[in-house]
């Protein structure tokens, strides 16, 4: 099996690490067009191949270096210029998927398409628009990092391992992410029910609302501590490809062309999916409360109205 | 950290060799009355060290080999013998308890016990009783194996990785289990509204009776095909061993001493629990339909007349 | 990645146990003539899923379950019947691959072949002719597991990690096994200079006489105390299943036909030989004291006595 | 168990990364000056929590946070300024040094110390007259990282699995570095007499020096292509932390007080050394050629006066 990461930047360098120390993949491919970074990573990952499942590391400002790849992520990202608003930002991501998806896509054209570049759910709109894959074979990392972070919170506030929160954010990657408290349980507790005594106690509004807003806010807070998020989005990514080499068939809330998901259409986001070796088997249809459907449909659209600003 | 496991047949060793593969601890202890056989699996399990995590294995038909351990696992076991019914092995069963307890305690004080041997809640509540030990401290494998039976037969009915099926059985480990389907749920969708299309469909009551049938018989099927079980239950016991030692706080369906569950009490059953390195936290509160209630009450008073009957 | 286990006895039930819980492939197939017991071991083995990396469990008494493998391991053992002597035995084992080996390889005419049944370097050579496979496809699992029993013993003495011992056993995977001392070594000292003072001193004559009769014998030990081997054997087996669908190139000491190693030519018998996705790529050129090579030399001379002895 | 990293810099945090994915240790704790980037590396830690063995992660710039810890790993680093020699960055170091390590040991008195901070073998030199501490529990995680690299390019070229290489680097962790190629060996063939043929060939002198040379260099061009090295060194010395917290007894090159080493004594550089849960039990007498024995002295002496000049 081979994985190729397009951009060997914070992100794509650390998920390539992640996915070694695991053993996701045989060969590790890194594609980048800065040539003397990409070498140097693809340098230092091979030393550490000692410690981690025997694996092959490349690196290359060659696309070529991608070819026949089974998964194929993409973190590759237009850095913001000063007097650059996001939607410029948005913009010159749009036109960087323009350059690389179509030799990517003709060196590799099997491979399931994981798009992580920022905003997540307008460039995977875009890049299905521009790369004419089927919607089952790219799609993009979603709200697996922000469901990661939500249920960390939870599983501290209850005292429960993290492994026993069963909750998703749905929607945008982004303000608009809705989590969906409703349908969200702990073992087999409802969420909304959980009532132990003590510190650990039931999740209030107020407890609710406060976790909502730290995990919307904490990329936030990381990338002004440190300049940019990588550990925890290298995992997610890693997650998401290891659920597609193995043919998991795992539920992930990534980010996908929906079709009518209870109304909603002709929009990428996320909802939780099932994920395998040929990419997005199907969506679950989760109940909602009133309040996250409405959450729901004002993130899709709020989402189409950006794409379209770029003619998608 | 050190794990003992008293009887080396072919659940404790099979046991011991998960626990190894996993790295679950760095001493694995084996203690049997069969010196010959304890010490021909302490040679086998050693002779593969080199393809696992660092471990040390030791065995022995002298109980100091389980001294200061931090978890003993009680996989000892009376054989059936002719004309002997199953309420007399289980009589034999605490008899063999009251032997192996007393001088156990005494070498391993602060371990936390997981009791397996069968009739286990019965066992459990007897050993409770024989060893003075407090109920967080000592309580039964129970129904994790079977709850591992039900989420494997929900994965393979609605196309998803088993690890996304949230589903426990509750009571006895035996006949009078009760699959809590009311709570259950697969990714975040409850399972009773599960309505993909297709083969992988929902679960109708005739689906989840197949399931349930298939779940209560699947030990009878096997103990008839091979002789005994061992595999699962080699890894349901680790992962509780993982819960301990790692202090996962992680919720598993162990049978414990109940006090006060819906009103039941006085009994060891399994329901959803805490579990971490001080052993048992909590048990959780799930949402019971009134047959599952009802269930859990039978199975309750049943398991507390078997143990009426020995004396407890 | 596909692996088929073909006996679903001791041996090879533990051996899909250990493959799945490293997760060293994607499908395990278990195929076993005794139709109530392969499917009662795949059941056991098909609930413990949750609990190891993602994977398919399927066991069948009908050949076609191994349809289309990567790798194949073949376990099925003819039983030594009252008045058999180890020479029978071997007749009616090579019988056996005889029905077995042509129906397997034309369902899986591309998987690796690994051979694990007893004599194991006779079935090895034996089985390559009734194949036709090339020497590179087939190989058998010879002393992978003896040289692991000789790390052990040596990383007990010398107080080391057993990973830090390189030593191997040549030869026969029986009585006539050869430890080669001369080019072992421990971290990198040689074994024979190894001089750490106190307990873990140097591997004098003695020391290494005492260790290589442990080595021959424990087999033997293990067999008397519990019936079989199988934990060590179950990893040793996993061992190389892993280097071949990893493609990893390893050094392992299995059994595959010698042309012209030092001379010595068709046999089958252990030499450390590289290992990876087609099978063997190269046999190692170790050098050897003059006694290492007279055993070497002895030990082919009788594998070869024997197989002519059954017509090959 | 608790592993403390101090300075979470690149090498700090991807190093906690590491273990984290490992599940070398049930707590990480951070420690930092800069209190944004430690609570941001923190954040993005916990993130990640999800997707790897439970784990419990802290940050902190209070020094508090480390307390207790079983295993210290130090990569704070000074900076090197404009107009400042590399001496004089070794001075800055040291001076950090002496800051950092009272208050540290205070608080994680029983810990074993990993220095990784460069130059390391004179800041090691430097930590042991500072802290007081003991030679066995206070070392530098010296070559493991260039013998990682050693390994890695031996084994391209010779086409086998690097875990079959052993060899070592000795020495400083720097430009004096020796390949102890003498005693290296490729499965049990010694290095020099390798001789595969085609491309996985004989290291002849030229290939030896080639590798030799990219060993050296190879840091300089990973800083050069991406400003700082990370991912290796985070796995080589998360690789430590377990030979260390596992009691592995396992032989690893890193860097400690020598006493009599072939007359090589009051210096801190690399030879493989035996490596547990205490910290070094012991120093392996390598066969050293002529000039690897000439070279080892060469760098001794450089190092011994290097840390003169800053009064040690
Ligand atoms: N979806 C998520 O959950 C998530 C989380 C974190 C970051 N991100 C996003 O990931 C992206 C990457 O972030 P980062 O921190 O790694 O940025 P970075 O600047 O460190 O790395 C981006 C890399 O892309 C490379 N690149 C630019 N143009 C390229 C091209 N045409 N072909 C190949 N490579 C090219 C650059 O050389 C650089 O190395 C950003 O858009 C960021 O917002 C997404
Ligand atoms: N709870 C579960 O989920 C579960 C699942 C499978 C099996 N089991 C139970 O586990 C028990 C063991 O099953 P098994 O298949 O391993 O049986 P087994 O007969 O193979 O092994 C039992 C071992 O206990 C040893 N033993 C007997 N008395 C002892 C004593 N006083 N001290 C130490 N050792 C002693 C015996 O020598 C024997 O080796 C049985 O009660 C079985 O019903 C429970
Ligand atoms: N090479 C080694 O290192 C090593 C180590 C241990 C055991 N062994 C050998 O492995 C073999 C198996 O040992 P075991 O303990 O598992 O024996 P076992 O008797 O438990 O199992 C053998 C299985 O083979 C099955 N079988 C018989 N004929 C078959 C056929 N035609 N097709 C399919 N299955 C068939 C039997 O039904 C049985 O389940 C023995 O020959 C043993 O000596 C080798
Ligand atoms: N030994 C090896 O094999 C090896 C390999 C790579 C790097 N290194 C060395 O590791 C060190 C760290 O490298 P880096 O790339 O992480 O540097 P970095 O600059 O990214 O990180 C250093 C961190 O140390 C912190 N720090 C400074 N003073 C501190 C103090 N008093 N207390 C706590 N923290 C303090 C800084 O705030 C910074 O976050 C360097 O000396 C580097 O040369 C060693």
């Amino acid at each position: 099996t081979k994985l190729a990461v397009v951009g060997a930047g914070a992100v794509g360098a650390t998920l390539a690490y992640a996915a070694l120390m695991r053993g996701a993949a045989r060969t590790v491919a890194l594609h980048d067009i800065n040539a003397a970074k990409v070498e140097a990573e693809a340098l230092d990952l091979q030393h550490g191949v000692q410690f981690v499942p025997q694996a092959e590391v490349i690196g290359s400002d060659d696309i070529a270096v991608c070819a026949d790849a089974d998964v194929v992520v993409v973190t590759a990202g237009a850095k913001q210029k000063p007097g650059q608003s996001r939607i410029d930002l948005a913009g010159a991501t749009i036109g960087l998927m323009k350059n690389i998806l179509p030799p990517l896509v003709e060196v590799a054209p099997n491979a399931v398409y994981i798009m992580v570049t920022n905003p997540v759910d307008v460039v995977t709109y875009a890049s299905l628009k521009i790369s004419g894959l089927p919607p089952q074979q790219l799609f993009g990392s979603g709200t697996v990092l922000d469901s990661s972070r939500l249920r960390y919170l939870i599983a501290e506030h209850c005292g429960v391992a993290v492994q026993n929160v069963h909750a998703y954010i749905a929607g945008e990657h982004g303000d608009s992410e809705i989590p969906l408290w409703d349908s969200a349980s702990i073992g087999a507790v409802p969420l909304l029910e959980w009532n132990r005594s003590g510190e650990h106690g039931p999740l209030t509004e107020e407890v609710r609302a406060t976790i909502a807003h730290e995990v919307a806010n904490s990329a936030y807070r990381i990338i002004e501590g440190k300049g940019a998020t990588n550990y925890a989005v290298g995992l997610a990514g890693t997650r998401i490809i290891e659920a597609v080499l193995n043919n998991e068939h795992s539920v992930l809330p990534v980010s996908s062309l929906l079709d009518d998901y209870y109304g909603i259409g002709d929009v990428c986001l996320s909802v939780p999916s099932i994920v395998g070796r040929r990419g997005i088997y199907d969506t679950l249809q989760i109940p909602l409360s009133d309040s996250e459907y409405d959450g729901l449909k004002k993130s899709a659209d709020q989402l189409r109205s950006v794409a379209r600003q770029f003619g998608f």
